[in-house]
């Protein structure tokens, strides 16, 4: 793995006594690690893994690539239908990896590299919008739900099937789908229509799947590196193997949270990016954090109501946003910081004639380095103060190292399910809402 | 107010015994808002309520209709440098109004209203690709700093003169700064080369400022209705000038936020709109709280770490994100619903042949009436588990309707400031971190 963790702002030296560390619980710790490998070893072999099997989808990775090469040039926009898990992927996806090309047309007027454009909510002025910019000649649709049953998905497919009909007539060359292999209405909607269809791997939960065809599938399009996005991936389950937990950087990155929580309560976990590149990456990962460990019932089926609460921050912005709360708030969070290296040296400030010594300091520096100034700074006060912190630092943001960063966090949510001693791959307190939900648009119990 | 309040979701019957709320804190809530009320009026005689003073922006308002109104057509895009509360707010304000005519062209190809660009980040490679995309020759450059000296801002502004100056020669009346009357960096700059400034008032601290010219220069050139903003936002001041607890909702609402803390330690608060155009009212509002009440020190000087969490997030998406957390989670949080009344009947689902009974029920239905059934679906499995939650609702989101929510929680922070006996207008956790930035980026002492 590349991806580098810096764990030595996490209860070290004055901080122990701060945050209330049981020096017990440092030494015991490793111990607790091999309890903890043993029951996701279990648990792998039960399937409760398949996230890790990236191996097992080199097949995917031709048929993506056969089947969007042909596509180039063909679709000026990519429409992505899908919620929560559906959605969070490709939007970290397209934010961290647009490059240059994206949107932009070459001398003869044609599509280089498609926009996407992802709908997740059903407001309808936002539904409306989309369909008004988009040209539906134009347009390739993904309709991505696992259980092909969404509710805010199917919705919108109906929508947007007549939208595409009333344009070009028989659309489903312009329709593909990923969902269940087998079950639910999107797929039996893609074997009726012969739709193009992908598939959700049965052992992958939503919020697990942005490395399976739900991701892949809009990054193909994209024209996104798939190859090297499941390389990365792959460095970080190898690394995530390793039986000690000193070598092991997800699963001490789970065992600082849960001390924290244990210690003091820590309950609000942040992931701070210092780059705008990485802002839906944090979205991404509130998703995982949340559903993983915020539940009811333990492992034994008794109340627990676990969870700590993710917040996403991106520096330098919220340093003028949240960074107070964090630095003379409750000792309750843990501050995680991304920190990108190949930045530092890019856009120096040009000077100019009478600058004022609010000014004079600025020219002759690189707007990259003020803002890794401000990185360091801002971890330093955090620590002056006796607050937590821990980095992970990536050399540049590109497939490879996106696809390390996201596996990364998908280990750790593993690894902390098992210390917080969860079930981190169900959901059950989103399906009483979507009961009560069918109930009031008087659907029928099918 | 048009704005209605609705907290009978607050500690009634059954989630009184959940959260353990003391009955004689209800009791004793009257009478305790009369001293709260007593404090807020002395501060305000004080000065520290200066952003409830909209009346005296009269002169504001006429000079931003005169002054804006020669320049429409001038500019395709305009772009403002600002962070924290000087680009939050316009951030909110483009994500509510934008409407349709934006970034249109007559047919005469001429500008109708501009794109809005907010640079908030020093990351370069976001400055990169902004100053790429947008046209020096066509772009109208707006500097917000209430201090004028804002690292992050200033180094931005030495870049963007730079390129307008490459591309134009003299670029001064392409600029247009927003800062303290008297003090500061960006105040010399605006005498020495005679570039159109605006006053922040001195008594409006960055975060309660987005009704002030930090937040209505941007507005007034993107043709939204200022004085449509002010009459909405006097209409929440006149509401928080009751002195009935009972029909004060600002004082009402930070009343049972304070409850919530003292009787459950819910120190998460969670503003969740079912609307898509108030993601970025979310993030404002997540400033406003974190800078407000997140505090090392109380009003008499004691060390009492206090501050909540505040949590954004946008339904229905979240509820395929956060919403598990909320449901099954830790007793630690209030959610308050935001809801628009006027997009419940619109955007018809499309009837197609044999659909499934996973589909069959969505025909004939409006995706608007989707979206309001998971709310009130949402709310109701939240109460189910115990869960407290609030909901405001507003008719639409318009000029006048925005301006009430923003002074809404704008009051309400100052009125929880009172209830957590902390000073809600300071924010002395962040100078830390500039004086260790200004360290390491060699800047005198001046």
């Amino acid at each position: 793995m590349t991806l580098r963790f810096d764990d030595r702002l996490m209860f070290r030296d004055a901080l122990d006594r701060v945050h209330g560390l049981d020096p017990q619980l440092r030494e015991t710790m490793p111990a607790r690690f091999a309890d903890v490998r043993a029951k996701v070893a279990r648990l792998t072999a039960g399937g409760d893994y398949g996230f890790t099997k990236l191996g097992e989808q080199a097949a995917l990775v031709r048929r993506l690539s056969d089947w969007s090469t042909p596509l180039r040039g063909r679709y000026d926009h990519v429409l992505v239908l899908g919620i929560g898990g559906s959605a969070l992927g490709a939007r970290a996806l397209l934010n961290a990896l647009k490059g240059p090309a994206w949107n932009e047309r070459d001398a003869a007027g044609r599509a280089g590299v498609p926009t996407l454009t992802v709908l997740e909510n059903v407001d309808p002025v936002t539904v409306q919008e989309a369909l008004q910019r988009l040209d539906p000649r134009r347009t390739l649709v993904n309709v991505i739900s696992k259980s092909g049953g969404t509710a805010e998905t199917l919705a919108q497919y109906l929508i947007v099937r007549a939208w595409l009909e009333a344009a070009v007539g028989d659309a489903r060359e312009q329709l593909v789908i990923t969902t269940d292999p087998e079950k639910g209405a999107l797929r039996a909607i893609a074997r009726a229509d012969r739709i193009t269809a992908f598939d959700v791997p049965p052992g992958v939960g939503g919020r697990y799947s942005v490395l399976t065809a739900v991701g892949l599938v809009p990054a193909a399009l994209l024209q996104m590196d798939v190859a090297q996005l499941l390389a990365g991936a792959e460095a970080a389950v190898r690394n995530a193997a390793a039986e000690d937990l000193a070598a092991n950087d997800a699963a001490r990155y789970a065992a600082w949270q849960w001390q924290a929580q244990v210690s003091r309560a820590a309950n609000v976990h942040v992931v701070m990016p210092y780059c705008d590149r990485l802002k839906e990456f944090a979205e991404w990962y509130r998703q995982l954090w949340a559903e993983s460990l915020g539940k009811k019932l333990d492992r034994e089926g008794r109340e627990a109501f676990r969870g700590p609460t993710p917040v996403g921050a991106v520096g330098t912005t919220d340093q003028h946003s949240q960074v107070q709360l964090f630095i003379e708030g409750p000792f309750d969070k843990t501050i995680t910081f991304i920190r990108v290296l190949d930045t530092v040296n890019l856009l120096p400030i040009p000077a100019r004639d009478n600058l004022g010594p609010d000014l004079s300091y600025l020219p002759g520096k690189t707007l990259g380095a003020l803002l890794d100034a401000e990185l360091n700074a801002t971890r330093e006060a955090l620590r002056s103060q006796g607050r937590m912190s821990m980095t992970l630092e990536v050399e540049t943001v590109d497939a490879y190292h996106l696809g390390e960063l996201l596996m990364f966090f998908q280990l750790a949510a593993g690894f902390a399910g098992v210390w917080y001693d969860v079930n981190p791959f169900d959901q059950p307190g989103v399906e009483l809402g979507k009961v009560l939900t069918f109930k009031a648009m008087g659907k029928s119990s099918g």
